[in-house]
């Protein structure tokens, strides 16, 4: 596979000395998600979103995208998804109509949206495609001590630039089973939901979502709609991803190091020593 | 002044003990911007977007992001800006128009956005409202070897919290005029540049302007409308922030710390040693 890095002639200065170098930048183009479906007898096409992102797995990412903004609720409803440079053309299954109205309210939008006539928090709130169920998962704090390492190997591009966000999601027993790399964070997190939609492993309920980065509001929002109940960040949460955590009972661990962390809700899935906490 | 921290009880795992601690939070929430204006003998009022941001700043946010995005031109297009909870409303001078138009192909937008029928990056592209002219700049290398050190003292949420983004506008001396932080990076620079346009300080030809994090194509776009000449990043700069800057004949720092730093474009405003880049 190619990487999504650009190759640039660069110049390093370092105490007062400078040199020419070559250096690998991440690669961030625009990518157009549009989707298309039958509205009675005719054929609609609209541009939903135009996201900068880093090429590759753009349908996952598209698949991702309107799967957590709420315009689409399973995998049954995509009938194809064509992808060429930067676009994607999303095709639903005929009869599908897509929640267009739920999603307008996230976006910066026009007259139009939906935002208008609502204030505040509640007007950009998604319904959750799952509720909670099935079986509780526990998880003893090792496991997320091993997180980080687990997927330094695997984090290419970043490796390459060191201009990339991850995220990535592990099974209970904290094997990695997914990684993706993006310039924007709310991308990497699309590109890993999408891939888990497309491979039918909807809902991640016994799964751990690990974000390199800070965890803000859209992180949450996005794996609260895949199930999630696990979430794992290498920074810092907002106070409105702690009150989203809080809000579905999502357990949310930041500062994530190799031998610590801290854990800002639902703190009863980790177990740590001989009990739980 | 109150700072935007929230506070919260949290459980820090630490090689296998637990113990109870406090902990501090960057407060996140939506920032509803609408913007009122008189069109013929009517009274329009849009809400233009929502962004999640840390409260605080609220007009100079307003007024940089309706900047930037090339909605209005300059301060004096501005009639009054009102501020009060999560929302604000900007009203424009009779006679002025704001141009939407420019600005909704940015945005995630509905069927009624400008993206529709253009493709790729010109798409999403603004117009600067001032042309790159004046004298020219040019900074010793040490100039820059400092600018961190500079703010550390002065960034008290992410001293606090550890979770916010930065942005700082340094004059030609190296001195820091002003930072704004901020969960989201844009927000940060469109706090800075907001508060740029109301002091009526813009164009910043004479300026550097300082990134805490990494550096994507919005945020040179955004420093490009204000006619910013020099920006410096900690992170890592992504292709098409390096093309941006390129095309703007701006000069792009990356990697920036206290004895060393890559220039990605024009490095001829570096001054090294005993002659110029």
């Amino acid at each position: 596979m190619q990487l999504p890095v650009a190759h640039i002639k660069i110049k390093k200065i370092n105490a007062g000395n400078q040199t020419e170098a070559e250096d690998n930048l991440a690669v961030e183009e625009p990518l157009e998600i549009q989707l298309a479906w039958q509205d009675g007898n005719s054929y609609v096409q609209k541009n939903i979103s135009v996201t900068m992102r880093t090429p590759g797995q753009d349908a996952e990412l598209a698949a991702g995208f309107l799967f957590t903004e709420g315009i689409i609720q399973q995998a049954d409803q995509l009938q194809h998804i064509q992808s060429q440079f930067n676009k994607v053309l999303v095709t639903l299954q005929p009869g599908v109509v897509p929640k267009l109205q739920q999603a307008e309210r996230n976006f910066y939008a026009n007259s139009s949206c939906g935002v208008c006539g609502k204030t505040g928090i509640d007007a950009i709130k998604t319904t959750p495609a799952f509720t909670q169920q099935g079986e509780e998962l526990t998880l003893p704090a090792g496991i997320f001590y091993g997180l980080q390492q687990a997927i330094q190997t695997k984090q290419v591009v970043f490796e390459s630039t060191g201009g990339l966000h991850a995220a990535s999601l592990f099974d209970s027993q904290g094997q990695c089973m997914l990684l993706r790399e993006d310039v924007g964070r709310h991308n990497a997190v699309d590109k890993v939901i999408g891939s888990a939609l497309l491979s039918r492993q909807l809902p991640l309920q016994q799964h751990i979502l690990l974000l390199s980065g800070r965890a803000g509001f859209e992180l949450i929002q996005k794996a609260v709609m895949a199930g999630i109940r696990v979430i794992a960040a290498v920074g810092a949460p907002s106070s409105l991803a702690v009150q989203m955590a809080t809000e579905h009972d999502i357990t949310l661990i930041g500062f994530l190091r190799a031998d610590r962390f801290n854990v800002y809700n639902a703190a009863h899935r980790v177990i740590c020593g001989s009990g739980e906490l």
